[in-house]
């Protein structure tokens, strides 16, 4: 339970935290914090936030807990800004994408990682952003990856986790580098291929309308091409080495898929498809 | 109005086929045929169709539509073991995903393509196979495109028009360059990422739990890949040129982003996802 929580960006995933805390009656009130005045004022008009700050120092002041959800392009600037008044006895914890570009840019400021910052990815979104979109369970029985390392204080961890918990994920924790791997191929990886997909069909599109027969498949596949491309372009840069890593892994495939094709060796090409087919019903059984 | 339909190939697309056929009053009665005695035995029962046969030729006899919903592998054999009792009177149609492969393996048996066989690919279609997951409305306000040529019946088209039609479906014809060209960018290379994206994950499995957490993103991406492997190594293998020239398309792609990445070239990146996103938004509005 806080006293106090500032949620530094208050978007989909920001709105999301806010809405649980209080459903799950884990805070006094909620502060936001942001740059543009009329998504915040939306966010008190829905009942999201108490009130907002549209000056950071302001808005983190008497929090017991800052949650960091804006893009994590922003995070150096905002750690730089909040380092004067970087208190002890609050929890500092966010929603970052990438965990080892945010540690280095709490390095950068700090020389070092606080005690009292517990880096943490919640592995829920959706394709939708703002405020309107944000929802009270997105959260629920979703996973929030906790990445503390021997620094950080084992109360603030507790406590982190707890938080985490009562907004109903099921929260573990990872090395940074470990989380990154994992979030480059699950969940980056696919997004860029999306993303690639629809502007290869868009190249095509004016000779072939190409998108008059795209079906459900289609729709499915580039349905997270529908995210924001910001806040990817940042979650890109920020995690790169890992994935220009799985690109060439990518590019393998596709060349052995190329070579299955011209050759028409169907067999090969029949039994990376069921290889792949079965690995996806494993992975839909363990969902359940 | 036909009298005895028959649906060589009673799974997913035939049986709703039939089943739209009968909920339209369509035919008097449907025969099925298929491989697999099991399978047809459950179609029965289900009411999809009102009897069936394991000799192709008992089961076309009488029949004034014959659809061909089986795996496009299987057509040319099919076509063969027609061709004596080929009926100037039925009309012939298909449900196949490829209309190079399915026009070139008539032309083999028959030296050309028969008047009466109207070639048609429904935009349609699930990862689940068999006839227990067709359904009645598969076809509704979705799209069939028919490649008929200059020898093509007709009457013959008119009748596979309003047939098609009747089943709920919007009725467009295009040449079969043309059909294998948009599919093949729609829904061949889509499926071919897919199935190549869970493989990649697979083969990294052991060290890393990747699929523990895979999230929305993931499943939706990879819901194609759940797709059957069978038909989609056929598919891909009738429709090899042309997926292998998006392959190359599409590897172009990973490595302009590659070198976004390498260079840490933000703006470059999020043009590309910007014109991606903003395309598939129109894709949206031009669905509803």
């Amino acid at each position: 339970m806080f006293e106090r929580i500032c949620i530094v960006g208050v978007g989909m995933i920001g709105g999301s935290v806010a809405r649980a805390a209080r459903a799950k009656q884990w805070c006094g009130s909620i502060t936001g914090f942001g740059r543009h005045e009329a998504g915040l004022k939306r966010a008190v008009e829905l009942g999201v936030i108490d009130d907002y700050q549209l000056d950071l120092g302001e808005a983190v002041k008497g929090a017991d807990l800052v949650v960091f959800c804006s893009p994590v392009g922003t995070f150096e600037d905002l750690f730089r800004q909040l380092q004067a008044d970087w208190s002890p006895n609050t929890l500092y914890t966010d929603v970052g994408s990438t965990k080892g570009s945010v540690v280095a840019a709490i390095r950068k400021v700090f020389g070092r990682i606080p005690e009292n910052f517990v880096p943490a990815h919640p592995i829920a979104g959706s394709e939708n952003n703002g405020v309107e979109a944000s929802r009270v369970d997105l959260l629920h029985q979703r996973r929030v990856i906790l990445t503390p390392d021997e620094d950080t204080d084992a109360t603030m961890l507790k406590t982190c986790q707890s938080f985490w918990e009562a907004l109903g994920a099921e929260v573990c924790c990872m090395s940074v580098d470990h989380h990154d791997t994992v979030l480059a191929a699950t969940s980056h990886l696919p997004h860029v291929l999306a993303f690639a997909l629809v502007e290869l069909l868009r190249s095509k599109e004016d000779e072939q309308e190409l998108f008059k027969y795209a079906a459900g498949g289609f729709k499915d596949f580039t349905r997270i091409a529908s995210s924001s491309p910001t806040m990817w372009a940042d979650i890109c840069m920020a995690n790169a080495d890992k994935i220009i890593s799985l690109l060439d892994d990518y590019k393998q495939s596709m060349d052995d898929i190329g070579r299955c094709l011209q050759t028409q060796d169907r067999d090969s090409l029949l039994s990376f498809f069921e290889d792949a087919n079965d690995a996806r019903r494993q992975y839909l059984e363990q969902l359940k």
